[in-house]
């Protein structure tokens, strides 16, 4: 296993410390090191708490600040975080407007965001994300998983927030962007979980894996890698077919590398997709690329598709400053 | 070789319509696909122009925008641009106060660099960046290699340029930013250079590179992996002794991906040389954490330290908006 680390006990802690200490005139480290939160708290405004197994940065810390999340809580690699941790971040921004959770479809996840709803001494309302169309459902829980496309529905639903809208809206506003939105991603390598050592799973030199979760977790089908062109045409396909009408319209076109992918693929891979999204009379009226929802190092990307109407490109464009996502 | 692509040959081209359409807000993609420039165009400011082989990216399209390059020109994968690209790349953006040319210290680049400045039809000048400590000479030209510094350089004097800085005061302030700033890479694996097929070197499973150049070139030495603590180390001590009298001053720090190193890794080698610098009497007054010169998928990074001054430091705060860097 090679890794820039120290000791796969220490990693976690000293990524922490460097995110906050890079990005101090944004976020605050929370004691114990239990979650991120923006540095300054709009009071008055719906607060949004996300989080999740670490290993898929720069989400969800790295999308801290004005514009989308109030708090991140990061679990362990690719491990929930702890109701102790929600529980915390959530006191540490609720105001008397409530806080809503985003909290991406596996059964931990789930699990502890409930407990800390139970126990947190606000009131809160919860957006489950679950816009991979890979599999029905998966090893981590029932039902599709939420991947990619949770930035999306995070800096959507955070700028609504901005705006005022009240925490019903917020989570009427965060079901509907999860409704219009559908992901399937590939993997031309694995990934390695540092406390584990070894490769989650094993992939021939030819072969790729169709509808691989941001996790490792095995998706569709195993075949032989394939020119950009296919792979393109076979994730866009089930995500276009499951889509609810995708007549005509507008769209958000977003190419997310795992990790491990050049730049320059994203880009060729984005190249693709909007040719044959154009193809079929969809425009492409939003795009973004780059590794934003990862799986440590894992080679590979995911495409999603968000349809757009006015109010949601509206949200889209209001201005986020994050580390990760700015303008 | 595991790529995204549809074939070697078609690499660069799809990947660049690819950049252009996702920031065509931005950028627009020059005819024969010779080179990026900026969509809008300030008249009466010293435009920058830069350049060098594909497969560093973001560098450089990434960085064409207010506030930093003016054009970029992308040679084939770790193949310099031709001066063809370099003359009409900088006769589209040329005004009267002239062009500035920041320019890696690789023998292909200065040479064509040096044709197109004779025959540009314009007044130019070049910044040359070579800001690699680790060695003396590279395979690839005389002298120290242009690296992840390069970006600083970039951004200081985009600023500087769009508050009116005239072409000498320009190339007064690159050459200044370049003798302020070392850089010193490591890597963990090797890349693969599309069109060869196979990685650019060797490494053993527990082996690493310490101070590999951007295009895989040796280093320093190879040695057996080690804790990040020491890695960082081996990377600041050079940087450190090398620069011009780092006595208790402000600095910018950089750590930088090289394409396969999750930004965990990343936050965590940026903590640990903060910390290391810190103990020294040293203040990290500005930061910048993430994979912005990369060599396609290589795993590793490299650590940039520039000396900072206050004229230095308030145009580095200057806003800048490119598809790579925004603030």
């Amino acid at each position: 296993m090679k890794k820039l680390i120290n000791s796969p006990e220490r990693l976690l802690a000293e990524s922490l410390d460097g995110f906050a200490a890079a990005h101090s005139d944004i976020v605050v480290l929370g004691s114990g090191r239990k979650f991120i939160r923006r540095r300054e708290l709009t009071p008055g405004k719906v607060a949004l708490v996300s989080g999740g197994g670490s290993g898929h940065e720069p989400l969800h810390n790295g999308f801290v600040g004005y514009g989308m999340l109030d708090a991140a809580c990061p679990g362990q690699i690719f491990t929930s975080p702890t109701p102790d941790q929600v529980i915390e971040a959530t006191n540490a921004v609720a105001g008397e407007a409530g806080v809503l959770f985003i909290v991406k479809n596996y059964a931990g996840d789930r699990m502890n965001f409930e407990i800390a709803a139970e126990l947190a001494q606000c009131r809160t309302a919860t957006t489950i994300v679950d816009d991979d169309v890979a599999v029905e459902n998966s090893s981590r829980g029932a039902g599709r998983r939420g991947v990619a496309g949770t930035l999306i529905i995070e800096k959507v639903v955070g700028a609504a927030a901005e705006r005022g809208a009240d925490l019903n809206d917020c989570a009427a506003i965060g079901q509907r962007v999860n409704a219009a939105t559908r992901t399937m991603g590939v993997a031309l390598t694995s990934c390695t979980v540092p406390a584990i050592g070894k490769p989650t799973f094993d992939l021939e030199a030819d072969e790729m894996e169709l509808g691989v979760g941001i996790h490792g977790e095995p998706g569709r089908k195993r075949v032989k890698l394939a020119q950009a062109d296919s792979i393109v045409e076979e994730l866009l396909t089930p995500i276009l077919n499951d889509l609810p009408n995708p007549a005509p319209t507008d769209l958000l076109l977003l190419v997310n590398g795992f990790g491990g992918t050049p730049v320059s693929e994203l880009y060729l891979t984005y190249d693709v997709a909007r040719r044959r999204l154009e193809r079929r009379g969809l425009r492409v009226a939003r795009s973004l690329v780059g590794s934003f929802v990862t799986s440590l190092e894992m080679a590979g990307c995911s495409i999603t598709v968000s349809l757009l109407d006015p109010e949601t490109t509206d949200l889209w464009d209001h201005p986020v400053r994050t580390a990760a996502l700015r303008w």
